[in-house]
């Protein structure tokens, strides 16, 4: 089989351990993680300043198909994305094809942003929560809410549950 | 008539240029703005590291019946603020007041999480826009959107326009 590969869109700015607990405990399991931005060879800082993250590849290069499953931190990042459409787009196209998507923290932005939280049961950051809710979510303030290929948290304090349930939807 | 007196919330990384615009020309005009945080005496910088402001009072220590005119300067500051229920308190009685407030780029997330949305015509930042739309705004990609107490703005190229409307709603 094939080793396994996941999408992870960053933008500067991103939530320093909500990059580094996913990508070091996948990428230790063997899983093959891509750090999709707006380009290719793009260093990117945390907004803790605590990591750095070169952008392996630019989302004009990339398919969903190309991937397994979708990883989107949180922190300042995720409003980044959602205000350029190719990214919008990815998500959009990403979950039409019912593969995994983990959004931790304000990760769920993205998902708000493309259209597609209506009805589904998911968590997210508390100020981001109050969004989902109004966009017509079932929000439930957990620290892991699964709902068919989505795969959602709240905080870094939720990242293992959250990093498992991603290994999880990939076996 | 005593001088108007406005309150600007305020949290770290905001806007440089969003509280620095509408601060120097309100109080250019005589009109005290009170910097408003979560403690009085607090350094806070923007998110462009250009301008730095000192909270004046904490929002304990103040009541919306205090002022004429609610200010809130976007970047990272409101989703900030709107994680801390006594601003969003704030600004939920201050609306109750039917007194003018003034929201630009991602401050509209505080009148969101305050719920007071649904309906109302307005404006803010391009990825504020689409959380404002799906919980039920009234939502334009204008410059300046006035609807009854509320004067909304979308960016910094917007700050002339958006300060002009402040002001005359103190006039």
């Amino acid at each position: 089989m094939a080793k396994p590969k996941v999408a992870c869109l960053l933008a500067g700015d991103f939530e320093d351990s909500e990059l580094k607990v996913p990508y070091d405990r996948l990428t230790g399991a063997g899983i093959q993680v891509d750090i999709i931005g707006g380009r290719a060879g793009e260093q990117l800082e945390g907004k803790r300043h605590e990591e750095t993250a070169l952008t392996d590849k630019s989302i004009d290069g990339v398919r969903p198909e190309d991937y397994d499953a979708l990883l989107i931190p949180g922190g300042y990042s995720p409003d980044k994305l959602r205000a350029d459409e190719r990214f919008v787009e990815f998500v959009r196209r990403f979950d039409r094809l019912g593969k995994p998507i983990a959004a931790v923290c304000h990760g769920p932005q993205l998902l708000l942003t493309a259209g597609l939280v209506k009805g589904r049961a998911m968590t997210g950051w508390k100020t981001v929560q109050a969004d989902l809710k109004a966009a017509g979510a079932d929000v439930r303030d957990e620290p892991l809410v699964l709902d068919r290929n989505w795969i959602t948290s709240r905080k870094p304090e939720d990242l293992g549950v959250f990093t498992e349930a991603l290994l999880k939807s990939l076996r």
